[in-house]
Parts: structure tokens; C-alpha cells; sequence
């Protein structure tokens, strides 16, 4: 077992889909992440929440054996985030933002966090990801995400923290925007002149596609006739993705395929339901019978 | 081997995009799909042509031992197009569009092509493909196409065709205009409740999807760093798809989803040059090496 630090945000969303709507209840990218990698892998969470944070989610997270000890409890109220999708559940409507205690958040590692095998820096400010990543010792592995909010607006941060990024995983459009390259094989190819080694673009209904060592590898989204609730989706596939790795150790080509159809395992399985919902009655026996059911959908002689 | 017919336009493009521009080349669904089967089995014609129609795309089609005796010319114009695309290359926009002797086409089937194994109906009239359909012995397997301008258009005359087709190969966003349905597994349950047993839905950039024996296989794109003109995929798709059916004959799980992998290979060749450019110097050698590639490209243990 190595040691899965992620740093990100802790949030209470609101929610409305065709299928339904939700308020105020547990979200964040940490959260997600944290919850999803479990399944494979111990992890120490860093994030910040208000003082009106429900007790009952943090006891969530602790019976899935969640490091909480770098979760700060701030003056103030918890990050809000509120949504909407469309029929097609490609992409959020964000109603409303709240930053609150996040908007102050300056993370200090505790002492036990300081030397993570493997840590993920979730979509939060450039300047923080790279403030984390130094103050811990280098990682085996350092994977990231961003948004069209960093891109657009602190572009010079982010490709700081890229330029020392072993890989990113990001959003199709992103990876576009990031690049100004509406090809795949070019925009793939222009992430790794940032600096990383790997890139996972995200396909959202469309799967994942990994590129490394100069090859690719294309999983599908697995088809589900219920999705309920997209959010979330991104970080249950990274944490899927970097709880595989560090349970299995592997990062050759055959350890990042097997990770990243892990990493679609837990998406799927993330949309089935409104917030942590799915994966609060998941059994690990599910996770595999997933995991060959993706085998079984792309396998060809 | 086993007879492939197939009904469709044999047409002259002119088509911009980012890379280039050409003025009235050979295109035409049923030109893309014969010249994109020919690699795998000996195809039938049925189209119509104008007295204009340039002798040497006639050659270029025999030299493939594509059968022409269906090939109607008359008086008058061939059908002609005008499209162009942006940056991204997904969809084309139509700048122009002259039937002429298309606009009267009634196809009276020559006797050597009343007994075709294999059947597809491309992208025409759905009254044309039935009267097509009920001039030969019932083929083993009858497919189609159609597109957003029938399902508005002639939606009576689409669902009486669909009754009697066994697979339709149709694009993603035509799927769900068809079935109102913007959920993948139920536009494909929704699809075969139309009459057909398979629908392979094209994804253009994201690959394709087979749905049959209530099973999904996905194949995805291969990825070109210079896709130069896109247009042509969707019916060189249904040539590999429907032409290495006919060469292997097995129709079962294992034979459709070689089938479909054929398809994505003979689409992948087609958008690399404008026209039928690319086909015209495509080795039987690269298709196969083309065809591993995909197997690399999704395999994980």
C-alpha cells in the first residue's frame, strides 16, 4: 500500500437534473476523489470547510478510513457550489458560487502528509496546487487537474505548476482550450510540452483516452440507462485512477490502462445516483464485476 | 464470397475545410461505401449520373471491380454538393445542394442484382430504399442509413422501411433526433423497437457503437494528427463494415464487432485526404496493420 495524498475542495452543492434536485448536500472535488480511491487505496484528504459542515459527512468519510487530519475546520461558512443540466447531462449550468472559507484557504501540511507516494492535486488555484507540491517530498507520482476559470484567468500559474506535473487529467474541452488545438493526437502531444509525462483527457459520455510513452489507449464510458447526476464524475474517475495505482504499484503501460478503465468504473458508478449516494452502498465485488463488464464491451479478435 | 449491393449517390463534392479546398470531386455515398467494400468483397451499384459525369471516375471504380451495370446515366446533370468545415470538423455545413438528375431517380434493378447477400440502403429517399428493398429476394442482412432531413421529412415513410431493415447505421445525433432519446442505451433499445435487430450508432471523433444481442461494443476513432476532410466517413464506415461481413460471412457477436472495427479502419483512411484520394493508394496490408492497431489500442488485462 502507498501512501494517496489529494488536496481539492470539500463542498455542500446544489443539484437539479432532470431526475431530480438536491440541496445542500456533500460534494467537492476532494471528496469525490477521496471517497472513490478508498475502494483501493488509504487517503489523506486536504481541504478546508466551514464551522456549519455536517458532522455526519465527515463520519462519511472517516468509515472509509479518509485521513481527515489536514481537513481545516475555518471560521466561517463551507463552500456552496449550485448547478443544473440539460437533458443531455453534458454540462453544468453553475447557478451560484460561494467561495466562503475556501476563498482564504492557505493549506499547511501536517507533519504525517509530508511524504505521499502518490498526490493529486485537484481542480483548485494553480498558486495553491504548487504551493502543496512543495511542501511535501517529491511524490512517485503528481497528477492534476484544471479548469477553463485557471486557464483563462491564471495561465501563467498554471503552466508553473504543469512545467512539474507528471500528469494531468482534464476535460476534453479543456485539454482543447489549454492547447488551442481542436485535434486530439496534436492537443495530447502539446500537454506533454508542458512538462508531464501522461495526460488523461476526459470524455465525459464518450470515455477516457490516456496518452503515454507514445501511445493510446481509448476506454469507453460505460452505458448506463439512469444517469442521474453528472457531478462528480471528473474526480470519481481520478480517484479511481490514482487509488488503482497506488494499490497496485504498477505505472508501466499495462498499470495505466488497467487505471484509468478503474478510474471509468467509479465515474460510472459516481453518476448513478445524486451526490456520494452510489458509492455509500457500493461493494468492492461490484467494482470488478464493472471492471470486466468494460473488458467485455471493447474486446474484438 | 457473397454478393453486396447497395443503393445510394454517386455525386460531385466541392468541399472546404481548414486544410483545402476542391471543386467538384468524386464523392457520393454509394462511391465511398463501394470504393470502401471493394477491399473486402465484390460490390453492386445502383446510382444515377448525368451526362456530365466524368468518364475517368467511372474507371476508377471498375479498376476496383465495383459493378457499374446499375449505375444509371441520364439526362442531364449529376448530383452535386457544397460543404464546408470548421476547425473542429464535426459537422459540415451545407453550402449547397443541386439534385438534378438525382431529383427523378427511380431505380428499375438490372436482373443480375436481384439476389444480393448483403444490402445496404444509404442515405436516400426512405420511399426509394423500400422500392430497392422489395425489387430483390429477401438479402441475409438488410442495412441502412438515413438522416435528419427523412426523420423530419418522411418520418412515415423512415419507420416503414425501418420495419424491414435488420441493422441501421446512423449518426450519433441523428440517433437521438430519431428516438427523442439523448440516453445512449435507450436511443439503441429505442432504435431496435423500430424493427432493426443491430444499430451501430457513428460517433464521428469518438468512435462508434454496436448494440446487438442486447450486448454494447465500442470502437473508438483512431486518432490522426491530420484528418484532412471528413467528408465520406460515415459511408466508407458502412463499405468495412457491411464488405468484411460479407467477405467473412459470420454474423454472430465476434464477426459484427470485427465488422464494426473494419468500418472505423476503412473511415480512418477515408478523412485522410480529400475525395477518395487516400483509397486510391491504400494497400490491402495497411488495413490489417490498421485493424491491429485498434486491437493495441483498447487491450488491457
Amino acid at each position: 500500500m502507498s501512501d494517496l495524498l489529494v488536496v481539492g475542495s470539500v463542498a455542500l452543492d446544489s443539484v437539479k437534473t432532470p431526475f431530480g434536485a438536491v440541496q445542500e448536500i456533500l460534494g467537492g472535488s476532494a471528496t469525490y476523489f477521496s471517497y472513490a480511491a478508498s475502494f483501493f487505496s488509504p487517503v489523506q484528504l486536504v481541504a478546508v470547510v466551514g464551522e456549519d459542515f455536517p458532522q455526519a459527512h465527515l463520519d462519511l468519510l472517516k468509515r472509509r478510513d479518509v485521513d481527515l487530519t489536514g481537513l481545516q475546520v475555518a471560521k466561517g461558512r463551507t463552500f456552496r457550489w449550485a448547478g443544473e443540466y440539460g437533458y443531455d447531462l453534458n454540462e453544468a449550468k453553475t447557478l451560484d458560487t460561494q467561495l466562503n472559507v475556501f476563498a482564504d484557504f492557505r493549506p499547511d501540511l501536517p507533519e504525517s502528509y509530508r511524504q505521499p507516494s502518490f498526490l493529486f492535486l485537484a481542480n483548485i488555484d494553480p498558486d495553491l496546487q504548487w504551493e502543496i507540491l512543495h511542501q511535501v517530498e517529491r511524490p512517485r507520482l503528481v497528477a492534476m487537474d484544471t479548469m477553463n476559470f485557471w486557464i483563462n484567468g491564471k495561465r501563467q500559474a498554471l503552466e508553473r505548476i504543469l512545467s512539474e506535473a507528471d500528469a494531468l487529467i482534464i476535460n476534453d474541452g479543456e485539454a482543447r482550450q489549454l492547447t488551442q488545438e481542436p485535434n486530439l493526437v496534436k492537443a495530447a502531444e502539446a500537454v506533454l510540452a508542458f512538462g508531464p509525462q501522461l495526460v488523461v483527457i476526459k470524455r465525459g459520455e464518450y470515455g477516457a483516452v490516456l496518452f503515454a510513452h507514445g501511445n493510446f489507449f481509448f476506454a469507453p464510458a460505460f452505458p448506463l440507462a439512469a444517469v442521474l447526476d453528472p457531478t462528480g464524475a471528473g474526480d470519481s474517475f481520478a480517484g479511481g485512477f490514482m487509488g488503482a495505482l497506488a494499490r497496485d504499484g504498477g505505472m508501466d503501460e499495462a498499470g495505466l490502462r488497467r487505471a484509468v478503465v478503474y478510474g471509468s468504473v467509479m465515474a460510472s458508478f459516481a453518476v448513478e445516483d445524486f451526490s456520494l449516494r452510489r458509492f455509500t452502498r457500493l461493494r468492492p465485488e461490484e467494482i470488478e464485476e464493472r471492471f470486466r463488464a468494460f473488458q467485455e464491451m471493447v474486446t474484438f479478435q
